[in-house]
């Protein structure tokens, strides 16, 4: 199916420059996840054409304004377009009561279920499995209680052959245990799954590494991913900042890209300090070469 | 000094085609208030060149989220930019708990004092008056509780003609008595101030009535008003779910601007059913030629 991801935001703290906070649509197949959900979001949404009925699940790494303003004025949208699709929320504890409080005070409700599932493990955890995808939220190391997120695609069935269906006469049984990767017997020898599927395409991945200090303590997590989004807050002459405030350089990205044995990165979370972002690139480059910059409408085909 | 309005958004509910939803930039001198905060008007100020730490206080008519959405993010952004002017902000009860809350969640703090100022009066009352300005507030009709808000430039004192001072050889109590309007008595005879100093400006004024049901219940309070922004949510073939939904239709905005001689009607809060908005224009202009749609950047100056 193919993940597709879009950068609706990319900014830290608050909005510059024409660019927004943080916030990214991922496509995951038959529906879309949010990561994130810096203010006004929704208004990107809007201007870069997707579907906002299509998330039902949406992903908070913490609870900094900049990545969760969005999220009142977008759950209210959708109620007043009248959605009855359910919605989901994983993020660190909180988030409900805040939103909860606001629905208080404007007297709103929604015309579909809302459900909130609070993030507090200290260690990795699958939060959602369906056949097409599956999400392992991990800590990272911020200021507050944060937690990247790692996007893995399902592993599909074999498709067996038709032909050999046929040429081997296989049973019901067989075909079942074919399709899950298992070998056969026949007549006390082993014909092995594979000379008898069609070969599989590869499950891609995407990890998301925002906001977190430089640090290898979910290294193995984000192993081998197709495309690595980590935070990249600062130039590399601002570490001592980015130590003080747990956040990162763009060199820092580019060595835990290296080091994780990512495909491709993209950063982003830029200081409000750079109105020109080419300088964290090029730093970046320096130590991985097939890097992008998170940039607002940008579409990554994972 | 003029009063100059600045729409930073004007759609009801959600942002719909490219208009933010409601909130304005009044400059009053020294200098401005927001009134009303609907989502992402921080980008808004960013985009139409406008100060944000000129805003000293902020009215919020009511707390439905397309009202107060984008408040949480500007009070965070004054603070990243290490403001240290005071802030007040004047709402319906709850504003405060629910910034509390986020600020908690958040971990965040304010670089600057921030000051909540609760409306619950059921009549009209002055809640700000300085030298250059007067804001009244008063209730309108709507599902939770509202405020409307009348801001008149507070009269300056009359300025002497110099010759006349020599000439009648004024005394220090009789210059003060002057300047703020009397006149004085020479030789048994009255000597009407008007003939002593020079013509004043008229003070200016502009009321701000939003959401609201079609009412007279404050149309005492917006007499004669330079400039009215009275809410237009539908168009009249809507009047009923106007009236449910304690709304007003563009017909209804008009009638009451005539019936409270405004100088000049602005009409907002646009259904997002409406993308164009000329057959608003249009109905309101039948009644009351001088109307004007609130647009995204536009300027009024009143």
């Amino acid at each position: 199916m193919g993940l597709e991801l879009t950068i609706l935001g990319s900014n830290s703290a608050r909005p510059a420059y024409g660019r927004f906070t943080t916030s990214q649509y991922l496509n995951v197949g038959s529906q879309a996840f949010l990561i994130d959900a810096g203010e006004g979001f929704q208004l990107q949404l809007n201007k870069f054409g997707l579907k906002p009925n299509r998330i039902q699940n949406i992903f908070i790494s913490h609870l900094h304004g900049d990545h969760i303003l969005g999220l009142p004025g977008f759950l209210n949208s959708l109620n007043l377009g009248g959605r009855t699709k359910p919605m989901t929320i994983y993020s660190p504890p909180g988030l409900k009561e805040w939103f909860t409080l606001f629905q208080e005070l404007s007297t709103g409700h929604l015309s579909y279920p809302l459900e909130f599932i609070d993030l507090t493990s200290n260690s990795s955890q699958v939060v959602l499995q369906t056949e097409e995808i599956k999400v392992t939220a991990f800590p990272v190391e911020h200021r507050i209680p944060t937690y990247g997120f790692r996007f893995d695609e399902s592993l599909k069935e074999f498709n067996i052959d038709p032909d050999k269906i046929k040429a081997l006469d296989l049973t019901i049984t067989e075909i079942k245990e074919i399709k899950s990767g298992m070998d056969i017997i026949r007549e006390g020898k082993r014909i092995p799954f594979q000379d008898i599927v069609f070969p599989r395409k590869p499950s891609k991945s995407y990890a998301y590494c925002a906001d977190t200090n430089y640090t290898d303590l979910f290294l193995d997590l984000i192993k081998n991913v197709d495309l690595l989004y980590h935070e990249a807050t600062y130039l590399k002459d601002m570490t001592e900042q980015a130590r003080e405030r747990k956040h990162s350089t763009a060199e820092e990205a580019a060595k835990i890209a290296t080091m994780a044995r990512a495909k491709k990165l993209l950063i982003g979370h830029f200081s409000s300090r750079y109105k020109d972002l080419q300088p964290l690139l090029a730093e970046a480059k320096e130590i991985f070469q097939n890097t992008y910059l998170a940039l607002d409408g940008d579409k990554h085909l994972i």
